[in-house]
């Protein structure tokens, strides 16, 4: 018999799952959490008894990506916005739509450039977007300029996406300071998780136009959503739904069919995380 | 004094500009009329009269372009339709909402491959997408499979995107038939003038579930909208405002200058629209 192992994927998700504890993992445990990160996961006891994480890989990546695009052309030229100034029929009333602004030129600032934050990165650039990015560590093979903080990089962006995993060094990176480098005008788009944003700041923020605007994928205690934010017009907000795809599903069943295989087989996982 | 000539540029847009006559031309005329078409001048009486058309160039190309691109995601992601179900307090409550599907690997069909058709491609590549188009006619330089009708583009594609100018061959060129052959799972995006739609068979299609999804950033009636529209999850609705960002209008501005200076100067005009 192998080494247990946990796989981070099951039908649970989007109503959280509970933490999985290490000593229940003596039979196969599964588990559906949308990439990034595994804070659902008690990585430091699974590495003290030698159980072996795999995560979604890449099933996911696109998917998320797509999303976080979506989200930031949402607010940067209104569509939702403007779906619910049409649907309201004061088109023919009021006339004049107030104008977005242009993708192209924007600079947008990546905080966490794994798989997700390059695939966000490779589309933009298709959009006439300058890329720079915030990690752990410089990446000696990306082309994008590396800030070694997240203010630094606000400072120098209009956009920031925010798609790096949960960890006690990433809990509220987009802190109060950081909001402010970004500016006004800034705007903040999240795919990670909704504890990457100090969200009582955010909502300061965009209720007193000190930042842009948002589009939101997760929040701190989803699905409960602060109810402030249904009246801003600046928020474009998604219910955690960035992976979700028949599509990406199909991907992840796969990957978890073969790591089956591979497990019981005494053959090398595929798509394991490697906590740093 | 040089030949006159009428430039598609104004701020009357984007309530409907009175259409000018060529016989009006004796002194500069602007109209800021949103690409693609001049459906709104009278060419052939231009032509006549040996007055110059000049348009605007790629000064919206890349915007329109990009508003295309969020509808397409919009609509097939549920964006817009997910940010409506979060505002209404629905998530907590009701819990999973309905997959959108994956961008990547759709087949996406450009009716009208010019400047924006064009960019639209450019970006849509980049997520994935395979293209193929149908215009006037076949380009050689274009590397995407092309469809002498649009019937048979439909049939072989899962969203239409329709960019093409408005002209007595391309009115209601989105028939019932297209619509039939792009099927009940396929998107509809209109970034190019209403009419090019059949409007009214398209609602039924749309409430009857006969094709998956439309992205309308025009209506023949605009800015009067049909209200049916208005309570329908799988459209997405704005107001006629793909052009719109406060960059395009300074591009559009210094193009109009610079067409200025060189009619003045008797230098050739720059975009000039040639009708064939």
């Amino acid at each position: 018999m192998p080494n247990p192992c946990v796989s981070s994927s099951s039908m649970g998700w989007p109503h959280s799952p509970p933490k999985p504890s290490a000593s229940c993992l003596h039979h196969w445990s599964f588990w559906l959490a949308p990439p990034p990160g595994f804070d659902h996961i008690d990585m430091a006891e699974c590495i003290n008894r030698g159980i072996t994480v795999s995560g979604a890989g890449d099933a996911f990546s696109e998917d998320v990506a797509h999303s976080a695009v979506a989200l930031l052309i949402d607010v940067v030229r209104r569509v939702s916005e403007a779906d619910r100034f049409v649907r309201s029929g004061l088109w023919s009333l009021k006339g004049d739509y107030p104008f977005g602004s242009k993708i192209g030129g924007k600079r947008v600032g990546i905080v966490g450039l794994g798989r997700i934050g390059s695939e966000v990165a490779k589309r933009l650039m298709a959009f006439g977007c300058s890329i720079a990015y915030n990690s752990r560590k410089k990446k000696p093979s990306v082309p994008y300029p590396y800030f070694a903080n997240v203010y630094d990089l606000a400072t120098n962006s209009d956009v920031l996406v925010v798609c790096c995993a949960l960890t006690s060094a990433t809990h509220h990176i987009i802190s109060r300071e950081v909001m402010k480098a970004l500016g006004k005008e800034g705007v903040l788009i999240n795919v990670g998780r909704g504890a990457l944003v100090d969200e009582k700041e955010l909502f300061q923020f965009l209720t007193r136009g000190e930042i842009g605007g948002a589009g939101l994928d997760v929040f701190e205690n989803e699905p409960d959503v602060p109810r402030e934010l249904f009246t801003l017009d600046n928020v474009v907000l998604s219910p955690h739904k960035a992976v979700l795809t028949p599509e990406s599903l199909e991907s992840v069943f796969q990957l978890v069919l073969a790591n089956l295989k591979a497990f019981f087989s005494n053959k090398p996982l595929m798509s394991v995380v490697h906590q740093e």
